[in-house]
């Protein structure tokens, strides 16, 4: 995604702290608290503009979504997003992904969501890939037991690569498409902005569902 | 692939009992002596007209390969590129799948190959392809620990049917490609009949490599 400089940002977002929270990290572990119910926490890790975690809000009000964006810039067009729609099952936080561990208890995420993920492509960038077993390791210690992570994708190596990454740290493969708009998971499916974009092109979107089963 | 009635395949393998072993029940656990030598045994199943299997064995003489393939119609071209190239380190087998613990004993064969296996794309059919679960409890009976199985197809459903088998079974992702003559894994392809007449019209070729770790 092209960047672009908003010194605006920051003050707007510090503007909307019911939105995007400040201080997340005393959350950690009493997430349930701040959306004042018992409902599961799906979390989308690269937010983006916000169009996935908007919909999702608005067509399950039964779950609770957090999004994180680590840039003031992007998330800032998310939170538009989302004081339009009103929505209160939804937050946003503006911090890196390498902190998850800090703002999350263990097992309080019921799902992940990572959508078009940066690829990193070059093999020297290989650990700041979504997928690389670092973060899978932080992704299993803020899940529940069983919890899942969903992948989209439009970039071959990438998948290919995390769907090696999942199996050999021991999640198991509950769904795979490589061609997502033509599979039986179209129909649940809420497009990205980039993936609007890119399919419009005509090209494949990849798709995945895994879990990590419960240790014996 | 295409059937033809071929009433003389069946008199012509009977006379190449050196190639397409007649009583393979005989050998099961002992195949190694048929080999007389110790090398590993891959196993190709649906062998088709041979000629993966007999590139296999010229490239590798230090590996036993036995091709396994249903129908006498098919095999007995098998039997005529086997029988032009003089190996004596690849054996073929007129058998059905659904045997193959009767003719292996445990631990017998250190990687099996899956070449553009019929997909089956029918629900109903489901336990006819390759990759069902029913069949792989009989490779992980004849594998050996930490044996591989490698799997090529143009059939993108099959592909991500066999992925997700494979995961649920417990058996772990060691390569992935979703593009294989453009990989880095093309430089060690031997392609089949099927595949070199499918990339030539511009298709993609799917190939994973799984193994079933040893259980702690």
């Amino acid at each position: 995604m092209r960047l672009r400089n908003k010194p605006w940002a920051k003050e707007k977002i510090l503007q909307h702290p019911q939105q995007v929270i400040p201080e997340p990290e005393k959350y950690a572990g009493k997430w349930r608290e701040l959306f004042q119910n018992e409902n599961p926490i799906h979390l989308e890790i690269g937010t983006g503009k916000g169009k996935f975690i908007t919909e999702m809000g608005k067509k399950f009000p039964e779950i609770n979504f957090i999004g994180i964006e680590a840039y003031d810039s992007v998330i800032v067009t998310a939170l538009d997003r989302l004081l339009e729609s009103g929505l209160e099952n939804v937050k946003l936080i503006r911090m890196n992904a390498r902190m998850l561990t800090e703002i999350f208890g263990a097992g309080e995420v019921e799902r992940i969501y990572l959508n078009f993920s940066d690829p990193w492509p070059k093999r020297r960038h290989e650990k700041r890939r979504l997928t690389h077993k670092n973060f899978l390791q932080m992704y299993e210690r803020i899940l529940v037991p069983n919890g899942e992570i969903h992948l989209k994708t439009d970039n071959q190596q990438f998948f290919e690569y995390s769907l090696v990454s999942f199996s050999q740290y021991g999640f198991v493969l509950k769904e795979v498409s490589l061609d997502l708009h033509q599979s039986e998971f179209q129909k649940e499916n809420i497009m990205t902005e980039y993936e609007e974009k890119f399919s419009q092109k005509g090209n494949k979107i990849f798709r995945c569902a895994v879990y990590l089963p419960e240790k014996a």
